[in-house]
């Protein structure tokens, strides 16, 4: 049973009655948004601690954040640091992106750790221990991706980024249209190597059913990747990306025959004008199925600051309908992120979040910024502090450079305009 | 004269040359557009070593930054500093927001040390040294105002804010609408306090002309100020903003009859689904006026990152048409900001200015955004971190993770996406 199967069945799941309380929706509204296919909850029956999260269409907008060794650095303390604080800092789910030594060993940790939903991208365990194996990526036995797969999908991971859309024909409108930056997916490049070295299909399109049957087996939530996503502006809704979109709108309905839960993943960078047909285009193609967006980055240039660019992109995609925004830290583009580097990722990226939820007009949302204004308005410091989306960065502010009036700031000390006018426009 | 009115004199002034270069478009459009009123260059004919810059329809979107004491801390030789950092950083203009001791002398040093528009809040001055001399703001006397203003004009000072639309009438509506926050400008709060207080009209309302005589004088360019913009997201484009705003586009065209150049300044903080709204509004009322928006902020709980929110408001502010944006730095409602912070808040907000100007088509931007894209696909770090927004803090990630192969970075280390596929698609 997957949790699709249950909704479509008229099961009402703990799982469900969990993500329900949580957003304040009727659990009854939700068990039909999930029925249709436009709400996930990624929860492996295998995942054990695991507090559900629901992603998609009439829920708040949700973050991730990634973590992972490299094959440069792979320390796993350091990155199971980073689960903690991605998940204090308010991530909803994390995604396991090591290639560096011993990734069983490293995901079994972070999934033992996490109360998140845990996503991977099983292609890269594949093609690193091929690597390792065989000295080469060429070397990549077909079935060696449904083995790991099936691994990863034991240890209990919630959702898998798998690229079925990157197909022969995708490589061949990419060639013709021309690109800047071709590819700059890492399991998008492992596929295409692999397809163009040998001129084959990839196996993850060509054996879509064998990755469903493990998918359904074990109620893994299937990321549809997007290997052809764009790696700067000029690239951005071209050609080779949108024909693997609808490829993923095809693949998408076949989740649904087999009961499997799909999310797609898009862009990436994208100039601000072009974010909302973005989303239009996916909600199309795929038939209103979760759209998890990398960003969109919606400059280039921002190396250092690639965080805020993400921000900017989504909290418009959020606000145009996109359910679930992967952070990017400002060490996106320059180096792995360190602890500190993933919490500013995060933090930004629910503010990003948040920013559309109230957009779209959620309750909780509003309520709370509601709750920050009346707070500003009594001067009352503490509560301020507590509503604010990272209560530690803003008390260290405060404390760092006191007031000499304990209800003003330093920023205007005794010219405060709200306690300069206060008297005149209350009772 | 006013370069106002050698725009529409047919007169090409060096002001228009330097900036039409600077822009890269005619000089004989700009010239129109100036006519117009659609674009400004904030030139005070007596601040010595000016680069001029432009603001407006058809131009590059502009940064602001704000500096400058307050009664809690005072320190001059700082507030140099943030002058210097915000230039460095790209900053188009800077205000000078000091409330702390000695005005004049603080405002004599940042003029004579910029090179780019200073602009001030004169009101600021006014009151402060009235409560000096006379112990309480409502001793204010009309006069000092206009007394004020022309001393500043006479310093130097290229552009004025000045709320001459929180009118009585405006405070009416306020006080019928009811809001959560009621007043956060500071100019307002100290006029509010002031006409509530004694009954009587604003006298930057009451004795506009007079104003204008002063601007015409020197080619001082009044940013006509919203001391009712909304302080919170509930607050937002409520009745006695946009009374205001009604206001300030007739002050606009009284304006331009006078031959003064004239900004107008929004809000504030907006939620994100109204942002367009207001700058459709703004132009609309005032005539294409250009418009000078502070943030906008799309949520109220990101202390410690409102220069983010600020960034995201920003961006779609300026795709939708604003012209000017007035930056935040992290420490926003929190304290003043220390150099770090407006460094910060500089670069954050160029990042929004700049993701606008590539949403609206400009070449620059957009080419600048291309070539960092052609770099990356090079795998050239050297390029990259040339055109990186702030090279500093790139290369700073850089150098502090260095790979272990050169032409990579520690992200993917040996795993780069786009080194796997680089030799399938080129040539």
């Amino acid at each position: 049973m997957t949790q699709l199967k249950d909704a479509r069945s008229g099961v009402v799941t703990p799982e469900m009655e969990k993500v329900a309380a949580y957003e304040q929706v009727d659990v009854d509204w939700l068990q039909e948004q999930m029925a249709s296919g436009r709400v996930v909850i990624p929860a492996n029956r295998r995942h054990e601690g695991l507090v559900p999260c629901g992603v998609g269409e009439g829920l708040q907008v949700k973050v991730n954040s990634n973590i992972g060794t490299s094959s440069d650095r792979a320390i796993l303390e350091e990155e199971l640091e980073k689960l903690r604080v991605s998940i204090d800092a308010g991530a909803d789910t994390v995604m396991d992106l090591s290639t560096g030594k011993d990734m069983d060993g490293s995901r079994k940790s972070i999934l033992a750790a996490s109360t998140v939903a845990i996503g991977t991208v099983p292609i890269y365990q594949a093609i690193v221990e091929t690597v390792e194996d065989k000295g080469a990526l060429i070397e990549l036995d077909g079935d060696k991706i449904f083995e790991v797969i099936e691994k990863q999908a034991q240890d209990g991971v919630d959702f898998i980024t798998v690229h079925c859309g990157l197909t022969l024909a995708a490589l061949d409108m990419l060639k013709k249209q021309g690109r800047i930056t071709n590819i700059v997916s890492r399991g998008g490049s492992f596929l295409t190597t692999w397809m163009l070295h040998h001129g084959k299909e990839n196996p993850l399109y060509e054996e879509y059913d064998r990755l469903l049957e493990i998918a359904q087996k074990y109620d893994v939530t299937l990321s549809l990747g997007d290997g052809l996503r764009p790696g700067c502006l000029a690239d951005a809704t071209d050609r080779a990306q949108i024909h693997e979109l609808m490829t993923l709108g095809e693949l998408t309905r076949r989740a649904w025959k087999k009961d499997v839960q799909v999310m797609i993943e898009g862009p990436g960078h994208v100039p601000l004008d072009q974010v909302e047909t973005n989303i239009i285009l996916q909600k199309k193609m795929c038939d209103h199925a979760p759209f998890y967006v990398l960003g969109p980055l919606v400059t280039d240039i921002a190396a250092g600051y690639d965080h805020v660019a993400c921000a900017i992109g989504g909290a418009l995609a959020g606000a145009a309908g996109a359910d679930f925004l992967c952070y990017v830290t400002p060490a996106e583009h320059l180096c792995l992120p360190s602890v500190a580097d993933v919490r500013e990722g995060v933090v930004v990226t629910k503010i990003a979040a948040h920013a559309a939820d109230i957009a779209k007009g959620n309750k909780q949302a509003i309520e709370r910024d509601r709750q920050m204004a009346v707070a500003r308005s009594n001067l009352d410091w503490e509560t301020q502090m507590k509503l604010a989306i990272d209560p530690q960065k803003a008390r260290g502010y405060r404390e760092q450079n006191p007031p000499e009036e304990d209800d003003v700031c330093t920023m205007c000390g005794k010219f405060c305009a709200i306690k300069q006018v206060r008297d005149y426009f209350t009772g």
